[in-house]
């Protein structure tokens, strides 16, 4: 089983580095299932204050990140790679003007065996160093924030989770939210009564055929009521359309 | 001017006070401009183990996060708010099963004096805890992590900057992307020609009125090009319709 290696180009390394060592992706760092590579962009600054911003052309409010450091800091580690015989990863910038990141895109990356991300700070980087090294831009959604970090790191969690032997068998990301399209169900645990409220009997019964019956129910309605939008690519099965739309006709009447 | 407070109810609290402490937000807490209470919720665990987690009813993979110490970790923090005068918070659970995040709801958000995050880890919560305390489901986008530490960092940092202070005048928000539902433009710093790469003569002139002109129709060119589903809403001026106008008919030919 190979290695995934994440690369990430940005002006926080700690942040990331301590935002990912949590949990899952902690765990799958020590097996050696993935790795983690936060480079500083200000170390490959050639100016004696280190400096990696300048103002904008034609004027505005802000700063902009200047091209040659980062430039420079993408080829340092593309040389690295090149040298130690694997092919050339993808360079993906996070920036809200980018192609919106979800559970497909996810899958799609994690084929990949190594990623670099470039992570923007201030108002955005020089147009020509993007341009020059960045493979793919991609937004985590339609929202503005201070950097790239947190969006970073946000993707590496989600394409990290779908590398083999990551996750345990318990954790199988198969059952997780949008499979088929359809969001998850709810969940219960103990105790059977909490402050007057009762676990569905169905969950009690032990039968298994009803229990799934149940939940894929539950989602149906829940992505209904919640994401309508999800519900035209949801794929069910003959008896779960029937259902679908008895559903909608009783909701109509 | 009031200062704006988050609480976070999470299993790892370090992890959202290490994640929002850079940067411009470290800053505006500093300045007393926001707060941030990260909560243990294994703190309000009856459990002699300060266990949180049990087998879900009716099976299946993974733990789910027990009722009780949830809805008593929110009652602490809610009575601490009542027992200083301030009107009850909205409690916003981060699920994929939830709204989608968007700019226009982090400023209604931004307009609330103080918000409650509740973060989910493995299967998520019995649904009971979340019916008795959760007002707002929300969802940063369609992809699935492994808890809600990461969705609630990246929905403080995208709220806070619109608190009122937390941006300098030259980081004004109002500028930024999303503005009249339009991309941001490129940017460009010095030096003029790098690699062979010239900043575009326009921005070089001086003039300001064709280098506001020039930005817009980058934006209205790059909004069609990354993400049309954004033009329906974009708010554009008679001259501008009339570009984007004459921009479509000769793409079409």
């Amino acid at each position: 089983m190979d290695r995934m290696n994440f690369h990430v180009m940005t002006l926080f390394p700690e942040m990331i580095e301590q935002g990912l060592s949590t949990s899952i992706l902690g765990r799958a760092m020590e097996r050696g299932l993935i790795s983690l590579n936060a480079v500083n962009i200000r170390d490959y600054s050639l100016d004696k204050h280190r400096r990696v911003d300048d103002y904008p052309y034609g004027g505005g409010a802000g700063m902009v990140m200047t091209a040659d450091p980062v430039v420079r800091c993408c080829r340092a580690i593309q040389e690295k790679i090149a040298g130690e015989g694997r092919k050339k990863p993808r360079v993906i910038y996070l920036t809200p003007q980018g192609r919106v990141f979800r559970q497909s895109m996810a899958q799609e990356l994690a084929q990949e065996g190594e990623l670099i991300f470039l992570c923007g700070h201030y108002e955005g980087i020089d147009e020509r160093a993007l341009e020059l090294i960045v493979t793919d831009r991609v937004s985590i959604g339609d929202y503005v924030l201070t950097g790239g970090e947190l969006p970073v790191m946000v993707m590496i969690d989600v394409i990290a989770r779908l590398v083999p032997g990551v996750l345990n068998n318990q954790e199988s990301p198969e059952f997780e939210t949008f499979h088929d399209n359809l969001l998850e169900y709810p969940q219960y645990t103990r105790p059977e009564l909490y402050e007057g409220m009762r676990v569905p009997e169905v969950l009690l019964s032990g039968h298994h055929a009803r229990i799934e019956e149940w939940r894929r129910r539950q989602s149906i309605l829940r992505t209904d009521a919640v994401r309508p939008d999800l519900m035209e690519h949801a794929v069910l099965s003959k008896k779960e359309q029937r259902f679908y739309r008895e559903m909608r006709d009783r909701a109509e009447t």
